[in-house]
């Protein structure tokens, strides 16, 4: 089945390279004028009989995924990036049923946010419309290619997808069952770009907008990938560049919840942008809280790297550096502070947080208003865990990635962030005095 | 009273603007700091006292004007621009009462646009914060001094505010009562910045962004301002670069709403961006609706350019080239065009409009769903004058201008388009399984 997908290699001229991203993104701009009016049952359609189509094809794919694992292993790729690229029939179920998942939740798109009814009659609506064309860069991941394409789809948007070279032939079948979705539903192709290149001159292409023709850029991958991104694009950026996640046990602090919570926050999955990377303890409950929660932590076979008061604790807590509160760990290791009340906390938090997600622990209602109120990050919490950070948590159908800048999307980016919105103003002859 | 404002005037090496610049912006993240967690009572109390200190100071700003008109007559400047620049006591009462008006206003900031309760028990709020600086690049106007420095406070956020260099010596007065209302409310002097130097290097350094120090750019002037700043910012930009605004008379208009409304948003005021710029006439009522309406615009003074048919109704209408569906005439001059049905006039729309407003005419539920379903300008309308297009008509209580962008704010930017959000997670010691 491979063959039959006409694969560019790259090796071409830069400026092909150039002209043939150019093509794409008018192709896709194109596709995305017929998708911001299509029925929601075309979507809908489109990604039932993809997700059908991934079920039927799961032989396809699990062979085009060994020839990409063993390219990778030949290349040296690590075992976590192996894990990140390996499918197996259970991966590709669990694909196949994210896409079901997509089309049964609600149609974004259309949705009225706001009303206005002026004294003159005039009844204004502020409507919820596509953003227009994605453009997703991504790493190992091939399932990316099916959660990323069918969020776009779901929204009205057009997606220009750049998988990672690890992934390509893999990803290659994955993206040929949702054309073959979207032809079935009579959508266009185009709705659905493949990148259907290695050369990473594709990516830089994307990054200065395709003229005009990506309205913003998702990165999903390691910081080097979104650091990257965030520096070159000449768009719009959903993205975080990392989740230097902090816990604050405040003064009021249940020790019982603090440990529960902390032990969840950083150890569930050490490796997910929720995970939590420094705690930190009110000194006024340091003699009670933090040896618990440190030999807690250590028992549970983190690393524990801590300020001066926190080493005194055990003898297995290491000196935490300057840079260690700056540090994402995505690992299980964590550092350790005691701070001077609640505003210390903060401050601490404005110093080296990373704005992703930040969490009080505490039964004082007022500390936690305070906190939630002031800490700026684009998720912050009260006594839950911060590894509760992503959209399907939230009740958002799904999520394309968290975001931490301040325009537009922040925390879980789902459906209702890839649409925009325009006023639809509705008169019966009304014109303006003066 | 002038001379109290210490003023740079431009002249050192540009490394030290670059400095001077960078260092503005650092204290303008500190004082959105400051201002994010301040009570409402204080930025309105900094509102109301500044309005009474602009009608105190109402000899010192017209006695500043007048320096700043005689140097603009003396410079050549147009009549135009000399309007622009020129203030009277009733411009400045005006002013007043707009931060008055601002005060006024419901506070954005802490409004809870969306909850989401979750079966595990965890509340999520969404809740408006915030976005923290934003740069306001402008032109002879000196009143956007305080309409935008009022607009951003309220909001939250601190404003660099670089006015025009005609209006120079004006805006540091308007400025200074701004400051003066900060300090009375205890609010910090910078949370209004105004740039205090003419040296046009001064708005290259904003739209780099003063190293992540300034969070959104808003120019408001002429289309050469728009262009640069849309051109060189490195920062997101709230903008429009033109409004060529289309009527689309339908094939199922009535006559007279057509009438009023042309002639309302075509001549009520020209030179506003909301005023219409092409008129597009099905051709299933061209026989019954082109003529009047031609012959009304032209005894109402409007210049009118039309395609063949319509150049047949009046010897008066000149010949409407290519260029002109491209537009944006800002002066009374119509270009009118027959089409073919709706599907044609959307087509129009896609290839010369602008995504600021457009408007259709009709009785025809149907046809009015299908246009403002379709035609994904910011704003559409359906018999209503495009002039409406405002954020206070729009009931938004001010506006800081008019956005075309897809992304964060679009149509009239209010309060509410100039905060950012964030979700807050209310738990009782949830843990996040598996």
């Amino acid at each position: 089945m491979v063959d039959k997908f006409r694969v560019i290699e790259g090796g071409g001229e830069k400026r092909d390279m150039a002209q043939t991203m150019l093509e794409l993104g008018r192709e896709a701009r194109r596709a995305s004028r017929e998708l911001a009016i299509a029925p929601r049952q075309r979507k809908n359609t489109a990604l039932v009989v993809a997700a059908g189509l991934l079920r039927t094809s799961v032989a396809d794919i699990l062979a085009a995924n060994a020839r990409d694992m063993e390219a990778a292993r030949t290349a040296g790729a690590s075992k976590a990036n192996l894990d990140r690229l390996m499918l197996n029939e259970a991966r590709v179920e669990s694909m196949a049923r994210g896409l079901e998942d997509i089309a049964a939740l609600p149609d974004p798109v259309g949705r009225v946010s706001a009303t206005f009814d002026r004294p003159n009659g005039l009844k204004i609506e502020r409507v919820a419309t596509p953003l227009g064309v994605i453009g997703v860069i991504y790493e190992s991941r091939p399932n990316v290619t099916a959660d990323a394409g069918a969020l776009c789809l779901k929204a009205g948007n057009a997606a220009i997808l750049r998988g990672g070279s690890d992934s390509f032939h893999t990803s290659a079948i994955i993206h040929a069952c949702l054309v073959e979705g979207l032809r079935t539903a009579g959508l266009p192709d185009h709705a659905i770009i493949r990148v259907p290149t290695r050369d990473r001159a594709a990516v830089g292409e994307m990054l200065k907008g395709l003229d005009g023709n990506i309205d913003v850029i998702v990165p999903r991958g390691g910081k080097s990938l979104v650091a990257r991104v965030q520096e070159e694009a000449r768009v719009p950026v959903f993205a975080h560049l990392e989740g230097i996640v902090h816990i604050f046990v405040d003064a009021a602090a249940d020790l019982e919840k603090a440990k529960t919570i902390v032990l969840n926050a950083k150890m569930r999955r050490t490796g997910v942008c929720g995970a939590a990377e420094t705690l930190l303890v009110d000194q006024a409950v340091a003699k009670t809280h933090l040896a618990p929660l440190v030999t807690m932590l250590l028992e549970a076979g983190c690393d524990v790297r801590g300020d001066a008061q926190t080493q005194q604790v055990d003898s297995r807590v290491k000196e935490a550096t300057e840079q260690d509160w700056r540090t994402e760990y995505l690992d299980a290791i964590i550092s350790v502070k005691v701070v001077n009340g609640l505003q210390e906390a903060m401050d601490h938090i404005a110093t080296y947080g990373s704005n992703h997600t930040d969490c009080i622990i505490t039964e004082n209602a007022r500390a936690a208003e305070i906190f939630l109120a002031q800490v700026g990050s684009a998720i912050v919490m009260h006594n839950a865990s911060t590894q509760f950070a992503d959209g399907g948590e939230f009740g958002f159908g799904g999520e394309i990635g968290i975001a931490t800048g301040r325009m537009h999307a922040r925390g879980p980016v789902g459906l209702e962030q890839l649409c925009s919105f325009n006023y639809r103003v509705h008169g019966n002859g009304q014109t303006r005095p003066g």
